[in-house]
């Protein structure tokens, strides 16, 4: 009999904000993956590891950080098939996800190489999306609006085209590309209107208007969000 | 000193997606308030029942169900007066929300109401947006991919302009607009590879391609997902 591969997200930063589910499979896991950077500590692991035993097997998934993080094809290739070895064992193994692991997330990456092999499991997480409002105090979308997340990375041209179309909207990924899309907020004249989160519910988070932003240059972990309510940003 | 108005997501119905969080307030609440039906139990209630003191006192607010749930301002105006009254007397009031307060949700009716009045905290919960997405084991979005959340009454232009322009999809609020929604869908191309979840995480579960469902109308907690990636739908 073979073990399952579960994907449990952890939520947006908060240890509080990990789900249940979470915090049991976590705590019985003998064998945890998680994304960590070539030098430091795993964000992910940092939100879970009261509940890691000392005795569980580790396997730290070294993904280079850069702002737009591709999949490093081949350190995935590597850890799928140290996670298959594992499996096919018998052994069930827990992939660590900031946030929800299906929410543009890079368990997606194992993912597409085990599934079709083993059994799985996904635990939904409560994502950045959600944990931005939330720290914004402001509803993400309501009623009939229509909710748009764009990455940062997206071209100057589907900025323009789904801005022009109206609705509430979140913009992930921001990193490098904060003073551009900044500037495409302004000529929509939703510059007024947008918040801004970084590292939402962690000790250095920042909330703030988008306009009293004086940085050219955003961190990974930021969002904006303007919400096409009936009340302005405040 | 005045109480504290929390907004609780208590995620999509499987009682173990509640937060570590959520459990620990709701455990200590002395207030609780929640959206109830005119006959039946309210769900948000249901999925945190364990969790509440048998000495906590409850406010129902009955909100009559519809297919489109248009809010009942009288009830939100009288109930929100209530839980005003239990702030103001320094009492913490815990209001559920099923799945996260700022996702669509009606929590913004009550905090549009109480927000500049009083203190208040929002908790964000897992979304059913991404509990679909772990149960149709299919990535929501991914990579550089526009997400548009779409709700169900939106108008056939709206949907249409949307669909045109790529990206991944998630169609929320279904009910009563389900066969509209498919025609539309299919006369983009996108019917085969659309996934539908109904009642995620709840007993009453279905989870299939959207092609298979037979029947001409779908429950209130249903949702169409739409997945952009390399990986058709399968
Ligand atoms: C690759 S996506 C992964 C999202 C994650 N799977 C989730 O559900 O939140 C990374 C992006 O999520 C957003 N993000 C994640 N955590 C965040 C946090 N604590 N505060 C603000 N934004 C965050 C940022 O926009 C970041 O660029
Ligand atoms: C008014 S919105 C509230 C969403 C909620 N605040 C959340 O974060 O999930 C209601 C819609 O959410 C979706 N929904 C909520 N719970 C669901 C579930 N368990 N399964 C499928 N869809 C669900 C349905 O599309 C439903 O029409």
């Amino acid at each position: 009999m073979s073990g399952t591969l579960y994907g449990v997200g952890v939520g947006p930063g908060d240890p509080d904000l990990i789900t249940m589910k979470a915090a049991k499979l976590i705590s019985n896991a003998k064998v945890i993956a998680y994304p960590a950077p070539d030098s430091g500590v795993s964000f992910a692991r940092s939100i879970v590891a009261e509940h890691i035993a000392n005795d569980a097997q580790e396997i730290p998934m070294i993904v280079p950080m850069r702002v737009d993080r591709f999949p490093a094809q081949t350190v995935y290739d590597r850890e799928a098939e140290v996670i298959a070895g594992h499996l096919a064992s018998g052994e069930d193994v827990i992939v660590l996800c900031e946030g929800d692991p299906f929410f543009f997330g890079s368990f997606m990456y194992l993912y597409n190489r085990l599934a079709d092999r083993f059994k799985s499991d996904i635990v939904p997480g409560v994502s950045s999306l959600t944990a931005c409002a939330s720290r914004l105090k402001h509803p993400l979308a309501a009623r009939n609006d229509v909710l748009s997340v764009i990455p940062g990375p997206a071209s100057d041209e589907e900025f323009k085209a789904r801005l022009s179309m109206g609705g509430s909207f979140a913009i992930i990924k921001v990193g490098r590309h904060f003073s551009r899309i900044r500037a495409l907020l302004e000529q929509h004249g939703l510059l007024e209107r947008a918040g801004y989160v970084e590292r939402a519910t962690l000790e250095a988070e920042k909330v703030m208007p988008l306009k009293d932003v004086t940085d050219d240059c955003a961190p990974y972990f930021s969002m904006i969000l303007i919400y096409d309510g009936e009340e302005p940003w405040s």
